[in-house]
Parts: structure tokens; C-alpha cells; sequence
């Protein structure tokens, strides 16, 4: 599983670093850098809810280049992506980088995120491998820094097989194939015409599968349909 | 263009309000509806930077309903997305939610967040159309509320723009209720048991919603559940 390691430039909000680091530990990041941070800690820590102990974790060093150590691949982040004739500013968007990392895939990156007020620096930006940035409203396309953490981290979760539990598991395809089953034994029950009823049949099956429905739901569909079938049959 | 109503229930914190109408504007959002909101307005707007005419600008109401009036779909997230057996909280997760608008796309869109302390209330959650989840940490699923929207906005962001207009047309919400109402009459007769019946009832009503069916699809359903209907009737 790719390794991720966060790293904040001068970060000088405190509300910011503790969402940051609450946000790093719902996408499972491993490890996070400080640079010269100007955010007061002690403040942070109440803005990080469950993630204290990852933020009381967090490495502090001086030095950006330390903090790109031993990684594979380092992305500097941006909301300035582009400056016409500007060989530092030519980034590309973050759905290319994803693109990009999924086919060629790495096993450790440092994400690196500047200052809210002036983000990184041109010798900052210059240590990175890749400078990447959001698209977004042109009017406005400047988010806050922990929003911006965010949007990576879930990027990244994405291609890191999300193994989450807070989703409910969904029908098998035998769950559902049972389902399709019984409403086409209804279906041949309630409907003479051989072409309609073929014709029918398809699109009650096929709203079903589009409904995505869930083992829950599954379950409870077939005994609603079971019912349903049992009653007109009894009575045939 | 997809219309964006972002509607928080309770909010709790001004800075996730501040930052919440910042990422509205970073991402296009067409309207902000506070329901019942708890947090200082004020202090809000020193987090929003330069969305303070937004926030300004929202629609400050005491009832949910009234929220979700006049759009064609409506959203319920939460982080506790699944719970055994228990028929409100089957989400979907966030990946699937977006491939299935981008099959069905909807001209407009309320997306529902909860107090940042108690989500929203098994009864707010029965007044939307889908309750979508964002996959995360298994051993720390609980976003904050501002990065979660910023998830979501950013996931809408990028499928919009990409509206096709060659799509059949959906059910309308008469259609769909002729539909429950057929559907409800079935179930009165086929299951006796009342809290089962309720429940049923409510898993299939729902797994139909989810399902989106255009006109067509809804015309040919109330079809074959008329026929169920009259061949169970008439059996009686």
C-alpha cells in the first residue's frame, strides 16, 4: 500500500492544522512533517478531535529538503497552477496526477502544502518532483488549506482500496439473481403476452440493478416479492 | 449546468461555516440554506475570506422541508453509513453516488450535512431522496464537517459541465407516487404484521427512488405492479 507522508510548510493556522491532521488520519496518511510551523500546537490539538496523538507525533524540522527524505516521489501543491511563460508554474491538475500515479504507482509520496497566506516559495516548489493543483472556480479558485488536504487525501484514498466499514456490504450477484428469479416467476403470472411480458420483465430487472440495492435491501425485496408471489400463487 | 443547493442542518461551528461558504464558492455551489444554524454568523464570515457576499446570502429557514423544496433530488450524508438491520442507515458510498448521476444526471441538487456533534435526525434522514456516505478509516470514519463538503463539492465539480442533454426524461414525482401508492397496496396485502409491513414497505419505496426510473421505465413498472395488484385483488 502506498505510503503517504504529509508535509506543511509554515503552516500558520491552528484551526487549520488540527483539521489537517484529523483529515490525515480518516485517509490513513502515515506520517506527518512540519516545516517551520507558525500555527500554535496547543491550539491545534483541540481542532484535531481523535487525531491528538497523531498530531503530538507529528515531526518538526527546519528544513523542507529533510522532510522530502526517503520518499519516492514528492508533489509541491498549489492554487496557482499557472503562469504563462513561467517554467515553475506549469502544474498539472490533480485528476491527471491520479491518472498518472495509477499507472505508474510508487510506494511512498510526500505531499507537500505551503503557507495559507503565500503558499510555497519558488526554491520551495523547485524540490519537488511534480507540482500539482485543484481546478476550480475561476472566479475564485484559491481553497483553504485544510480543504485542500482533504481533496488530495481522498484522491489518494481512492486508488488505495478503501476499505472502509462505514458502508454497508451490497447484494451478491446471486442475491440478486434470486431476486430477478422470483419477479420473473410473478411476471409469468401476471402477464400473458409472451412479448410484453419479455419486454416487462427487462425493464423491472434492470431499474432493480440500477438501484444498487444492498444486502439489506436485498433481503428485504425478496421476501416482499416471496409474498407477493406466494399470494398469487395459493390463489391460482 | 447542474444547480448546487448545499443545505446544513444545525451547524454548530463558525469556522466550518466560514470555511463550508469558501469551498461553496471554490466550487460553483448555486445556494447555501441554513436550517436552524448555531453558529455566529459573524465569526463565520472572518473564516469565508472572500465568499462573505455568499454567506450573506443564505437562506436562514427553520425547517428542512422547506429546504428541499423546488429541487429534483435530495441528498442525506452521513458518516455513520451503515448500521445491521437497521433500514434507514444502508448508504451508498460517495464513488457510487457520482457514477450514478453521471448515468442519470438531475438538473438539481440538494445535498444535506448534519450537526457537526449528532448528524441529522432519523427523521431529516427520511425526507431525502439518498443517504450517501464518505468511505474513510475504519478506525476513524468521522470527517469534519467542512472537509466532507468540500469531498462532496469537489466530486460534484467534476462532473459538472458534462450534463448531457440526450437523455430520456425522468419520472415525474406524481409518477413515482402512483407508483408507491400501488406498491403500498400490494404490501397491505401480502404481509399482516404492521411494524414488518412498515418497514418493508419503506426498503422497497426507497430502492425504488434510488433507482431514478425515467418515464418509461416508470410507466412500464406501474404496468406490471397494476397487474400484481389485480391479480391479487380479484383472487381475494
Amino acid at each position: 500500500m502506498l505510503k503517504i507522508r504529509v508535509v506543511l510548510v509554515g503552516v500558520e493556522g491552528s484551526v487549520n492544522l488540527g483539521f489537517i491532521a484529523r483529515t490525515c488520519v480518516n485517509f490513513g496518511v502515515d506520517e506527518l512533517f512540519l516545516v517551520n510551523p507558525r500555527a500554535d500546537l496547543d491550539e491545534a490539538l483541540i481542532y484535531s478531535a481523535k487525531a491528538k496523538d497523531f498530531l503530538r507525533g507529528a515531526v518538526i524540522i527546519n528544513d523542507l529538503g529533510k522532510a522530502l527524505e526517503g520518499v519516492d516521489l514528492s508533489v509541491a501543491t498549489t492554487a496557482k497552477g499557472y503562469s504563462k511563460g513561467d517554467a515553475l508554474r506549469q502544474a498539472i491538475d490533480i485528476v491527471t496526477f491520479i491518472e498518472i500515479l495509477r499507472e505508474k504507482p510508487v510506494e511512498s509520496l510526500a505531499l507537500v502544502f505551503g503557507r495559507e497566506s503565500t503558499g510555497l516559495t519558488r526554491e520551495e516548489l523547485k524540490q519537488a518532483d511534480y507540482l500539482v493543483t485543484i481546478p476550480a472556480n475561476p472566479e475564485y479558485p484559491v481553497l483553504n488549506l485544510s480543504q485542500s488536504v482533504a481533496i488530495f487525501l481522498w484522491e489518494l484514498w481512492k486508488i488505495r482500496g478503501m476499505q472502509a466499514t462505514n458502508v454497508p456490504p451490497q447484494a451478491s450477484p446471486d442475491e440478486l439473481l434470486l431476486l430477478e428469479r422470483i419477479i420473473g416467476e410473478i411476471t409469468e403470472r401476471v402477464i400473458g403476452d409472451e412479448e410484453k411480458r419479455r419486454r416487462v420483465y427487462m425493464v423491472v430487472a434492470r431499474v432493480l440493478r440500477r438501484a444498487r440495492p444492498t444486502r439489506y435491501d436485498a433481503r428485504m425485496l425478496t421476501y416482499w416479492f416471496r409474498r407477493v408471489l406466494n399470494k398469487i400463487s395459493t390463489q391460482e
